[in-house]
């Protein structure tokens, strides 16, 4: 094995190299079932290379069955390699993955075929074609005409109080978070419990501190709120993630007073799904409420366009204008100028807020679909808004149950995934509507039924 | 003035509607030259606002002159008042800011008419209208096919060698640097000085820490990297910002020996500004030279393209491949898919080559009339490569040149602005020339040179 030598002007990296080489070797019958191995140390020398190339080679060799460790150390060739299937192409592999369970029930689906794609796709021709200054680099916190049309819209639809020098556009929410911990760098976050997963992960990754607060049958109480320490409390008020509550005024009147009681505090509204709502008229935003500046508003079109539009905003209080304009003085915009200006025709020209309509008949219908075909089965909360619905079996483990719907064929999700202190409601799914077309409910509901009931 | 109502259904800020009350009184002379006003708390609290309302207030009515601040405390009606003008609309004063001195010799121009702008609008439509499917969430490291694309370009353009599992797009270099900071949450990042000022402004933004490390004239020193501690070095190999300097392989060897000496070592490769090198082939970037893992290759389609094209890369390391998909397994791209596809089908047409040679020979003649309308009056360094050079008159005041310009009504940077230590160069400014045509140049270095021989 070791008259192998390693081609470095190839594109490929040099770990897979030398495990396209070892394959090779297996295969061909060189390297025989059994056979020793040169040590990692060895090779590593012999070769030229860091031990980290022979070791990411080796890991690999072990994990794809094609090598096995030695008890005390070294490698061999494994002995059972009719075993091992060839090679798939690793560009599958990525592909495979997904299609592995049906998403149907998942919270983040969003249903694009209703989407007005031919209106879409000649708003962004005439966007490109008839803008080519727009090349040129825009305002950092996007382009004036799209940050108009949105506080317009946002007054409009969500009783959002602002002017367009407060709306700030980022690359989706992950855009709008980048701007958010650098406006608030010494925060304290208090998230819902339960809550995202992906905010606290992000917090996790970056070091920052967070703290969970409880959330009750009105949503983020405020007892929990004050003894968690947090200084700014990231919250969904008009449909708690995932819990489905709606935060009444009374308690957004004690958050906002929590806000008020020091400075330096902050309350983030997210107002995710709050164009969704079944049951009463949707409820205007906290922010419209919020007379001291100590809102932040928050919200994308990556769930009432497609998730492919990479567009969120953030709406800052008049007070942290100046604090985002000093550190912000240089940053450029996350977001095409292109998609800006195909973004804002499609609010001004009124296609934005029929399709709301249209999209939000849909999602009506699908969520009628689900809710008879559970009924008589678990407990129903949450859905009088927003795209998914909390499905409780009293008695049963969640664990149990997202195996046994993984077996059927489906992927859904437990509330405790979401939770970080104990599970408010144990034997609890978090199911999605917005991808489970009408006419699917009934079979899909029959099927996971089964598998739940089956024995052993 | 204490009947003022405050509208709070209103869309306007608070502190804007109290704004616009005192203008208007004071403009219709109900309130009269140097009359006293109520105390900023009598009045928060006659209104029921935030004391920080009144302050906004107050504090735009005293910066744009219409009230004074007593000696003591409190604040009348200023007495000048007929000096005055009429309140431009706001929106109009972010477009003016911006257009006040020429930009020309920005370092951060690109000439964007030599844009082959049909071609791009013609694929974008294509891209739009050809797949409706990317409205659908796509992969969070970005779309294969562009992927793909990118690290077949970079191999062929730069000497990179990545396979497209390696490459992770995201919203411009923000993104990027989004992305590293959770990649590397506990590095001590060394940041090249002099060097950007935008990464050293992030950093802080985020409570990072970081140390400065100092630029010889081979690039950054070793020894000098050593000594500051950082575990994650910032380089700027192929072009240095903003000494121009080119680090040849000797010194980049060293560099690579200092990352395999400790584990968690890396070095962050900004081949920034790399496409464009006129005296000699264009050098191969350092991670083609890596054979241990530790070069994250960062770059952007922000000055090849367009500033508004928000697409940049990453090139990760094979080792900090997991650890990439640990922690961003749930992320979303920041990018627009129909912009990747578009994109896509600009690299693998051959269009963006073409686009890369037609600019390069541009940008070579601009930089030639630059130098040649500089040339017998002050010192040129760093003009092989890149879009910008650097400038020096020695014995002179940086900051008295930027007046002096800014007078003439030209912006130009001092070196100074990009030191954190001494100046390295006093007497320098960094001047860009892909935004001055050729014909512009002789006219407006002369302009600068009166300017700056002007006695007083």
């Amino acid at each position: 094995m070791t008259e192998f030598t390693l081609a470095f002007q190839d594109k490929t990296p040099l770990y897979d190299q030398l495990y396209r080489y070892v394959v090779a070797r297996i295969r061909s019958g060189e390297l025989t079932e059994g056979e020793r191995v040169p040590s990692k140390r060895a090779l590593a020398e012999h070769l030229g290379v860091s031990l980290t190339t022979v070791e990411k080679a080796y890991g690999l060799l072990t994990a794809e069955g094609y090598l096995e460790a030695l008890p005390r150390s070294g490698f061999r060739v494994a002995s059972s390699l009719a075993a091992i299937p060839a090679p798939t192409p690793r560009r599958m592999a990525v592909e495979r993955r997904r299609e592995a369970l049906d998403e149907c029930f998942s919270t983040a689906a969003v249903d694009t075929s209703v989407f007005p794609f031919s209106t879409w796709a000649k708003l962004s021709r005439e966007a490109v074609y008839e803008n080519p200054e727009l090349l040129q680099r825009g305002e950092g916190q996007g382009d004036w005409p799209l940050r108009d049309a949105l506080a317009d819209f946002l007054h409009q639809y969500r009783g959002v109080d602002c002017t367009p020098e407060q709306v700030v556009l980022a690359a989706g929410l992950e855009g709008i978070m980048w701007i958010l911990l650098q406006l608030l760098p010494r925060a304290v976050f208090g998230l819902e419990d339960p809550g995202y997963g992906s905010l606290r992960r992000l917090l996790d990754n970056l070091g920052r501190e967070w703290a969970p607060v409880a959330v009750d049958d009105r949503g983020v109480a405020v007892q929990a709120l004050e003894a968690s320490g947090a200084d700014v409390a990231y919250v969904t008020p008009s449909h708690q993630f995932p819990l489905g509550i709606t935060t009444p005024a009374g308690r957004r009147s004690e958050l906002l007073r929590w806000a008020y009681a020091r400075p330096g505090r902050y309350l983030i509204e997210d107002d995710y799904d709050a164009e969704f709502r079944y049951a009463s008229r949707p409820i205007p935003a906290m922010q419209g409420m919020d007379v001291g500046g100590r809102v932040l508003y928050v919200g994308t079109f990556s769930r009432t366009i497609a998730p492919s539009i990479r567009v969120a905003y953030l709406i800052l209080p008049p007070e942290l204008l100046e604090v985002y304009h000093n550190r912000f003085d240089h940053a450029s915009a996350t977001v095409s100028r292109f998609e800006q200006e195909a973004l804002c025709r499609f609010l001004t020209s009124g296609a934005y807020g029929r399709h709301l309509r249209r999209v939000g008949n849909l999602y009506r219908r699908r969520r009628d679909a689900l809710c008879a075909a559970l009924s008589g089965w678990g407990e129903i909360r949450g859905a009088e808004a927003g795209l998914h619905l909390l499905f409780t079996l009293p008695g049963r483990e969640e664990s149990d149950l997202v195996a046994r719907a993984a077996q059927a064929g489906y992927r859904v999700r437990g509330l405790g995934e979401y939770c970080m202190g104990p599970d408010p409601l144990p034997g609890t799914l978090a199911l999605g509507f917005a991808g489970l077309p009408e006419e699917r409910a009934a079979k899909a509901v029959e099927e996971l039924k089964r598998a739940f009931e089956q024995i052993g």
